[in-house]
């Protein structure tokens, strides 16, 4: 009827439905009105965020004006400062500390319709140089531990914007949740003397139920205990804690295979909304070498609910390989860009 | 302009909002349709459900027909089945077991309309009793380790179905939230020698500024790291790790109190979804005497996305003073009970 699921690295067990399974088709995408007439984040509202801290943009342009392709900005309204001074205090057994750190918004194209999925793949390479180049600045500012890069897509997945955008969210701590997936790693590390996300690669790939593409660096592939239908992770081959640390092909291939996995999802269920992470190692630390940098994609198609607060644990509706088979066999449309989708697909059942 | 501020248990920071803080006028209530004409929770539908394990009903009433006042049901679309054998296996480097557990839904009132908030006082102690009732039957399967008992309250907060009702659900492992409370207590006890709930109690009740009401035996509370703009916390003022260990004059004074803190929040701010999870120590193992049970009340007026999930932290745009200011002045209109809002409230300020 159903299964409980651990997820190797952390402590998260996931209630999986494998009789009465919710197929593709039973889902309802919430239709995202494309809202917000006056985006303060389309060409020729520059003056409507605060100054660009980078943009792509065509020679001879100026800041903070249009001929950009890629723009980054801080939060108009941030949760946390780069301003603040590192103040920590406690009131009474409670503690807490000054709002500091970073919020950023990158905005992944200059057309208001655009949509990461339907980007070239050749703007969304420059989206991960942005992510990259970001995330190398601000690790100069050793008040910082993590930098958070996330994408919030729909309003149900927390978008108030409708142009495409990500965020970069920098804490002066570790979260936890990273904190609990590296211990996860030390731990296997200590007893298998191996890599757990390295190992789950080398099993999946053996398996080939869960993998729903491979490229030269890459793997996709639907999470053994997926907290989401249709979650899906993209992780490089070769072990590499930072994300930081790719180099021009390996941004090329991750840009050809999230675009592809995000057009999966469209084609394979509906434009549903969906929220990204991307898990990399902290810095300005002890670099933690053991980590294997990662990014998770979480499509909303289901309410994260009195159970999961409750618990911590996951109710899926839908099975993994049901997932992953979904995605393989996605036949995606054949748009104007020759060549562009001979990513090497894994066998097709 | 915010800060961070960490629960006093568990590893988890939350960003608050201090300046640019959202008031309760500054939210948009979703408008629950009273959705599903047909319903199957409604007396006179009960064959529309599985046979009832629990129903307090009019003498002479017989089981499975109209009569009763509160009905415990299993849930028809279980996650997870009692039926089940405890297996376990390892599928390579995975861990999984069979979806063993107990998925059962309180029907609070016969009343489509009714809501929890706006039930008597007497109604909602029956409510409480048949939480009780449950969980004390339920630990005589020694194979279950938790009973959760949980309350999704509006579609956005993932309620499938509009007739008021509670759901339980028993793991056959403690959940990641609750051990992690447990450890977090635990931490806190050696250090203290105390419990960090009951310190909590006697810290918020000296300051007054996060308490929203006191009754004899329950103490409700904004808690300092407050993960959703007025999340409302009720604990017994005296040490109890085990909610089932509750008697007479607990059940109605809780009711009390429960009914009173959410109509305080339909009256500040509105008729909103909410979440609701209540935390009490793991079952048929070693007695976890040092935890301490308490009713968590989480309302759904932000979207949880891409930074929670990648981080495990929160950002709480309505500080929780702000929350518990609210909530202590909500004027709640008279009706027709006499003497049902005589409890003694905190301080207005």
């Amino acid at each position: 009827m159903s299964e409980w699921r651990k997820d190797p690295v952390v402590d998260r067990w996931v209630v999986i439905a494998t009789e009465r399974a919710k197929r593709p088709t039973d889902y309802k995408c919430p239709v995202d009105e494309k809202f917000q007439q006056r985006c303060p984040l389309c060409p020729g509202h520059e003056q409507e965020t605060p100054p660009e801290i980078l943009a792509f943009r065509r020679p001879g342009s100026q800041p903070n004006q249009p001929g950009w392709w890629v723009r980054v900005v801080p939060n108009k309204f941030p949760a946390v400062r780069i301003e603040e001074k590192p103040l920590s205090w406690w009131d009474g057994m409670f503690q807490a500390m000054s709002g500091l750190g970073a919020h950023e918004v990158i905005v992944e194209a200059p057309e208001h319709e655009d949509d990461l999925a339907n980007l070239s793949e050749r703007q969304v390479e420059e989206v991960v140089w942005a992510w990259r180049s970001r995330l190398l600045d601000l690790r100069g500012d050793t008040r910082l531990k993590y930098m958070l890069i996330f994408k919030n897509k729909g309003r149900t997945a927390g978008a108030s914007l409708f142009h495409a955008h990500s965020q970069l969210l920098a804490t002066p701590l570790v979260p936890a949740e990273v904190a609990a997936e590296i211990a996860g790693a030390r731990r296997y590390h200590a007893q298998k003397g191996s890599c757990v996300y390295c190992d789950t690669i080398t099993q999946e790939l053996a398996r080939d139920e869960r993998v729903v593409l491979e490229s030269q660096r890459f793997v996709a592939l639907s999470p053994f205990a997926a907290r989401f239908p249709f979650e899906t992770w993209i992780l490089p081959r070769q072990h590499q804690h930072d994300f930081a640390m790719i180099d021009e092909d390996d941004v090329r291939d991750l840009a050809r295979v999230l675009r592809e996995i995000l057009k999966r999802l469209q084609v394979a269920v509906c434009d549903m909304p969906y929220n990204m992470v991307l898990h990399t190692a902290p810095v300005n630390k002890e670099p933690e070498v053991i980590y294997h940098w990662h990014l998770e994609v979480l499509p909303r198609l289901t309410i994260v609910a009195g159970f999961e607060f409750g618990t911590g644990y996951y109710i899926n509706p839908t099975p993994p390989e049901m997932a992953a088979r979904a995605l393989r066999n996605a036949v995606i449309p054949v748009n104007r860009e020759p060549g562009l989708y001979a990513l090497e697909v894994g066998k097709n059942v």
